[in-house]
């Protein structure tokens, strides 16, 4: 079976830094530039009283972030096609930032069709 | 058990308009709108040689529809947080525009934690 894409999905909980829009769009750049996609746009914008969300659109599809400061938890989807791209290469970086004290990790793959 | 946020993710195969920049922008707007959302920032970029892309930052999370019309396949994605908003909405909307021959439809929670 061959698909179009890989879609990371990360529940992060215990972290900090989670009301920086600074560290969101480092994040949002750094894992980017890490799985191999190009940006193409980038949106970052906090929220009222808290929190932040930032989307960058790549070129391999996008990288999501959205953060509950209340919570400590942010959630977090790398989604990129193509056999290039490597969403994996988004752990250590968001590790980094966020100092998550708990991972989940999901990787769907999207698209999924046979040559038949 | 609570949770922060409902994600689905939908696999549209068989589609028509993929290629429409118009009606990616048209389906984020009905969408949005319809899961009970508010609209902050509209990103619709078409793709070389074909394709668009299209996020709907929004008050409840984000809406995302990627197309790749030489397979007639797109991937949405839902994520809304709070229990007013209602993602399922989308779908007949979705299928009004895009007139998918076969759709696949799964829905994550998000953000579980427990009160304890």
């Amino acid at each position: 079976m061959k698909s179009i894409g890989r879609h990371m999905i990360m529940e992060m909980w215990g972290c900090s830094g989670l009301n920086s829009t600074d560290i969101v769009e480092q994040a949002l750049r750094e894992v980017t530039e890490a799985a191999g996609a190009v940006l193409l746009d980038l949106i970052v914008r906090p929220y009222t009283p808290q929190g932040v969300t930032g989307v960058a659109v790549v070129s391999e599809s996008h990288v999501m972030i959205h953060t509950w400061p209340e919570y400590s938890y942010a959630a977090v989807d790398v989604f990129t096609c193509g056999k290039k791209a490597y969403p994996a290469a988004a752990m250590p970086i968001l590790k980094r930032l966020f100092s998550p004290e708990r991972v989940q990790v999901m990787e769907m793959t999207r698209g999924i069709f046979s040559d038949d």
